[in-house]
């Protein structure tokens, strides 16, 4: 059994990767104590907790983690993340932190300074379906943010093949679950405020577009995303618009899908016309892809969804660590998450 | 006082309108029996019913009802419009029966046959704010639906302005809670069905699109719409995506929708960059409309709330009869509905 | 029109208060300034803040205030009681601070020494139904906790009339929606912590207890109370067991109930066998009562509900107000609220 | 590889049966078809559907299948029971059909004759953790309902061991989820009826209860039982009220649990003062147990918490059949369910 760790265990991210990681046959998760503030939740008697060990680089070395998973803000992530690859553990990282390539972009988007940039050039992007094989050997990843998983898995395909019409732009209506915004209590996720509202926010300027322009080739003006706040828990749902170039057809749209993503284990598909909701894919690492086409006028209507607490952060970050440490890639991974 | 008849009082919509007719200082509203299925609520000891008339044209013309409601099915409001004009009551129809121009576009969205072709023609369109004066005069008033409210009013001044880019066409990803599907019981709006779900439906194909190219004037490959099922009970909002044309900008847009909705009782601009929720309109007459825009690609993307039951339905409709009976457009619905 | 303030108008209560008095015919709000730090939400263009004024005795003696109304915590209450009599303003109270009538008993409960023990021989508790003629002369009246309203309306006239068995004892099993709990973000109000989840609290400890002690005249040793968070924004539900003397019957308890509401405006009772659900009353300032007997064992399970922001804060509070100033009992309040 | 057989396996209950069964390692499980009114969900292309044979003696025998759940109605599993039974195959009864030891008893609570009384003598009760021995010989289980067991786990300890008041009653205020009402489309069970709303049904009245007198071994004076209706998806939390005799202690009660649930694999205790929650248990198997007391008054609350789809249904009928067919107890149950 291998030691793996988890920083920032008690946030929504971090507690999901502890319960994937309990039920994997091949680590043993630690708890990697960085700073507690969140209240505990009652337990039964008997409860036995995890092994834990603080956040530095000796204890780190101590008990010789294979991997370190980094389940906290990105300045924070950036601070541990050099201390954790010293210490001679390989890092998966689940903020913004490492997912840009270069500073300059990091610095526009996050508004704040990359205090670690040397580290950007190494770190590899964590989607399995693009990367697998410097995956693998990768010291450094980083875990996907979760509405670039669920757009990059659904628009790649089509631009790369060349059946969208770029001109005419590409347009993701993305809607998440209140999860995504972290454990941290705030006003805007407080229930009461959530429970029976709906809201956009970060239009034309989220940080998660440009790893979408970064990962899928889209130029800033071709590619317009809006988020919304849904009153659920978990998922996300991005209904993405585009047009297909002339004589397009839903089964050449499902054709460049299946060429794609066959022996993928975590993308499904669904027959033309037909849809997933979030309830196909909670608790799971599945992303499941539709589409609905026009023929008449090559208008597309993509529907992606995912759980953003799983394919969108912590079942991704094991599908990782799986690919880094030689492990079957689904381990872990198909028991209802 | 005057008489004025509900009939599906029992489902959300009439049961709003009921509601709000209750508060009305000019009208009397009484319960048209039709069909009663509906279980009732636990109702206090001493607990007053409206008065009760049946859905026939002699208890109709007996009461002299200035008005009757239809809330209900679009079959029904067929098969009762022409009862309810002969018995020399004006009609209010909630329903889709009347809101479309010919017979055969009703055909086309609705897959059935129009029974009243004739009075199609007579039939004005209920949105106050582009047909206040022809609604005056109306015998029968087709109130628009829930979707196309928040769609035409966001969608109508940006078209008939120009300043919109009609090459680039428009897309509206609309959200709405389950009261908009109405009070009969389906799997689909079952609880455990919808609550921590969200899901996409009638895309590029539901029945309410015929009824913003109508109003807004564009064709169909210009608009693209998707509905969307929110796990809330009441409240639609519309996000909406266009392209101004060159050197258009914020306070260009805002100017046009000021000089547009100037004195409007039920419309509310936001500043640019500012956008309304759910929580904004829920349990009021208002559509409520924000917006941000990017002058650089000219990309904009509005968002426009309403509460389906009430601008989308109910108040909507009683905003009609104010102009029909000739009392103060806003009578019965500035409290909070 | 007499002017009133209202501190903590940011709050859930206190904004609710606002929106009432808005609607008042009698009286202008004016919001108090003491601390602010909640964020704002979106407000259309034109939006007319309501006249605000700093929480200071000068400020409040030159805008000539009639009443204050507090809706703050009650450590803030007992500090701003004393400066608004002061500059002559009446103060309604919605905190815990002046509702129990010896400064040990306050300590007891709520774990801190009371600051102003001289102001609570004069405050008087605001249940208009059992207090109705103090209140209309009192300076400082003490707005009735959200479950104690709903226990004390359901338990006192049981336990007045004789009917309850006292040796059988009460237990009140309550139910409350989440803005009972108040607007500052914890992560006990978190929309992923309290959706989809349920769970009991203050069991045999809630500080609510001495009000019902106080009021329906029992011993702690009587009355066992549990406190329970409902995944929903408002409404209260206690469930109440009891057993009845020998030989009564539903018949009698409904009487006994009706003898003493007859003529309240505020109060309903339901057919025996019938209960009440948290619709009955969201968004009214209604408490609504319905029960179910049996005859055999003696067994009575009583059902009370009320919309804890309405009875059980801001409407409540405005039924005092208007029992202060002298205006009709119901006014701003029977307007769904 | 076993195989056994689903009857209902689209209402909630048997489709979680069946997302339990395709985890077990021991057993293949086919679906039973009998009425097929539900509509399907959304599935990825490739889903590979389960086998399936029609719901009569010659398929099941031909089968071979070695138990066969009924996730029927109760009329449904009196008609199928036998049926069943005489293809060889052990049955594991979801519904209340063969739960009372006496037809003139399930007569006054069902109000409807039991068309199979002979086999009421025959069936064993499905609580492991009181009747396991029996279990494992039985051929037809009558697995319980989701509130009584969550009521006779909590409650059985306690009167067995005497160290509870019979004389003062024990009262039951139980909460449930809405799956628990099945996937039927019913008013009561809509989304718009049940969000944000919270009822008590079946007060004094409930057909679960003789389930408890029967195996807490309680006269039907002795226990109050009200359900109510949560607005969520699944769990049930049941707050019980009591009063142990003199000189107990919290020490005593935690004691008297331990030692009957030493090694119980599915029942789980918590320190004196603290308290399950419905996050604790759902989608897992587990009953929680926690309790409150007060030693100068003997009151104790006990909050005894279960997820009804598992441990209320499914998983404890798999619990069942793993006895029954000489599996591990745990086996596909332990995985987050």
């Amino acid at each position: 059994m291998l030691r793996v760790g988890v920083v920032g265990f008690r946030g929504y991210s971090g507690a999901e990767l502890v319960k994937i990681l309990v039920r994997h046959r091949g680590v043993e998760p630690w708890l990697v104590e960085h700073r507690s503030d969140a209240a505990e939740r009652p337990r039964p008697r008997g409860h036995r907790a995890l092994p834990s060990l603080a956040a530095n680089a000796e204890a780190v070395r101590a008990a010789d983690l294979a991997v370190v998973f980094l389940a906290t803000p990105a300045e924070v992530s950036m601070e541990l993340a050099p201390t954790m690859l010293e210490a001679g553990a390989r890092v998966i990282d689940l903020s913004g932190a490492f997912r840009l390539g270069q500073a300059e972009t990091y610095r526009r988007w996050y508004r704040e300074e990359h205090t670690q940039p040397e580290l950007l050039a190494e770190a590899v992007y964590g989607l399995p379906e693009f990367y697998r094989e410097r995956i693998r050997k990768a010291r450094l990843v980083a875990n996907p943010g979760c509405y670039p998983t669920a757009a990059n898995l659904a628009l790649r395909p089509l631009v790369e093949s060349g059946i969208a019409d770029r001109t005419a732009g590409f347009i993701c209506d993305a809607k998440s679950g209140v999860s995504g915004a972290g454990r941290k209590p705030t006003l805007k996720t407080s229930f009461c405020e959530v429970s029976e509202n709906f809201s956009a926010y970060s239009v034309l300027d989220h940080r998660h577009v440009p790893e979408v322009l970064q990962n899928a080739g889209l130029r800033e003006s071709e590619f317009t995303f809006t988020a919304h706040l849904l009153p659920l828990d978990r998922g996300i749902l991005e209904t993405i618009y585009l047009r297909t170039r002339d004589g397009c057809s839903a089964e050449r749209i499902l054709g460049v899908y299946e060429e794609r993503y066959q022996g993928e284990p975590f993308v499904r598909l669904y027959e033309p016309g037909t849809l997933p909701d979030l309830r196909c894919v909670q608790h799971t690492n599945y992303c499941d892809i539709g589409f609905r086409h026009d023929p008449s006028t090559g208008r597309a209507v993509i529907v992606s969804v995912i759980d953003n607490l799983v394919k969108g952060a912590a079942g991704q970050a094991v599908q990782n660590m799986n690919l880094m440490l030689g492990f079957e890639e689904t381990e872990g991974l198909l028991c209802g998450c």
